[in-house]
């Protein structure tokens, strides 16, 4: 099938490639001209504009959006709709919020373009190899793109959701456990550092992917980790986020729905990201003023 | 080889059966006389008590206990004491704590036998089919046992951890992980249940088990969960537990390792076994004494 990729980043450089090995025809831009040109290399169709990757695309076009998530989807998107007509179906393949895609979509309907959300888990190798979507939107349009879904994802790998918003509500509790269960191994790891044994982390964690119950792929990431630093010497121990365990603790919020392990993962990033904290600092203080406990000066 | 298996419940049947297969040569003994005639019509040898069983090995024996870690772990090691001698192996295949590991070892090592704490993984499918375990204790004595360890687990799917304890320690470890990832993918689905949208949990979990960031064999575990039940209608949300994650927790008090989220998640387990709390009237009765809010009465 002829389909439009606005981006070639690391996953959308991927699923360029894994769309052309699928033979599918490809009409590819990014503002960076060295993606371009190595998507042509690779077999794609390139465009410096969206204009003109629009005009040269036959109707009604299929166009997979996989810029970052936030302003340049959002422009990106503004930018689109002027290009665009009545049939044409516009995915949405980041990690955009769930509210975003409602709104989104209910505009879009107005000029009869169909708005798919679409939530891409596996990472850069799946985008490349087999990905894992949750889709969600009108189900007609999702009928048409099911066998471009399909070419590219693992088998079963993806899921007609529902409704817009659905697809990106997915992805974005999908990493929301993602974090609960990434905080829950490493704090394994950490009480296994400070035990009286001495263990080899990296023969632990091949093991644990052999038959245990925590089995999984984290796990085997994990492993890979310690294959090429045994103790992970060389890293500090920040963790950053994108935004989707927040969205996941936000929703909860609203919601009301208890996530106490995944808010707390969500705090522990944020702690990791402070070298000293002023909680600290006051914790200390009023240990100091009622018990004249000892305190640690700069 | 011959193996003395104390120990025919879930666990230590279905590792008997997986003996058999791997042509080892099994006498096994259980409290349960139904047990060990059905192990019997199995194929192993049978004996209605340890004394009957340690007399009819070859020695030096090797003699793997499978049974319900505390109490009954510690009887059965102390009256075995008495009938081992030196060079035999005692295999600890069951949830015991790593000090007790360390102690027994301490203990058994002054009548020359070899005690090996064992932490065994996968349920009672990895069993009988494959599991993953976790060796502490002497090397020479692992050098033993190995051919028995590698015939009954997956492939890759065990480790010799160190020196006694480690095994036990190990485990504890690999469980306090579990609650954490049990909690995270459990809170994924309380959002989910909460949402605006309409998600079939039985393909969301088989979708993410499908080159999705967080599949794993516990995201199999809730997949099939759902596939009988679709909401879980047919349960109530109470979360027992074992000990290990307990263990965990305490144990990382003990070294000062931070883990908020496993213990969050057992407090989380604990907190469901109460129908209504304490801690809720308390802080209903607070709110009402500062500000009039209202309360619910009984």
């Amino acid at each position: 099938m002829n389909i439009g990729l606005v981006g070639l980043g690391k996953m959308g450089f991927n699923l360029g490639l894994n769309l052309l090995k699928h033979e599918h025809t490809v009409f590819a831009t990014d503002v960076n001209e060295e993606a371009t040109s190595k998507f042509k290399d690779a077999g794609g169709n390139s465009f410096g504009t969206l204009e003109e990757l629009v005009a040269a695309m036959p109707k009604p076009r299929i166009i997979w959006l996989m810029v970052p998530a936030g302003d340049i989807t959002k422009t990106t998107i503004e930018q689109l709709k002027g290009l665009l007509e009545a049939g044409d179906i516009l995915i949405d393949g980041g990690n955009s919020h769930y509210k975003e895609a409602m709104r989104i979509s209910e505009e879009l309907k107005q000029s009869g373009i169909f708005f798919m959300d679409c939530g891409t888990s596996g990472g850069t190798s799946g985008a490349l190899e087999g990905a894992c979507m949750m889709i969600g939107g009108e189900e007609e349009a999702f009928q048409t793109i099911q066998p471009i879904i399909k070419d590219i994802c693992v088998e079963d790998g993806y899921l007609y959701a529902g409704k817009s918003g659905s697809g990106h509500f997915l992805k974005m509790i999908h990493n929301g456990i993602e974090y609960g269960m990434m905080q829950a191994i490493a704090e394994g790891f950490e009480v296994l550092e400070k035990s009286p044994f001495d263990y080899d982390y990296e023969n632990v964690a091949k093991m644990w992917n052999h038959g245990s119950v925590i089995r999984s792929w984290l796990m085997e990431l994990t492993q890979n980790a310690f294959s090429k630093d045994p103790k992970l010497d060389q890293l500090k121990g920040i963790m950053h986020s994108s935004g989707e365990g927040k969205w996941t603790v936000e929703t909860a919020l609203e919601l009301q729905a208890p996530v106490p392990v995944t808010s707390l993962a969500l705090m522990m990033r944020y702690r990791s990201l402070e070298e000293d904290t002023f909680t600290g600092k006051v914790v200390a203080a009023l240990r100091n003023e009622f018990g004249g406990h000892a305190v640690e000066k700069k």
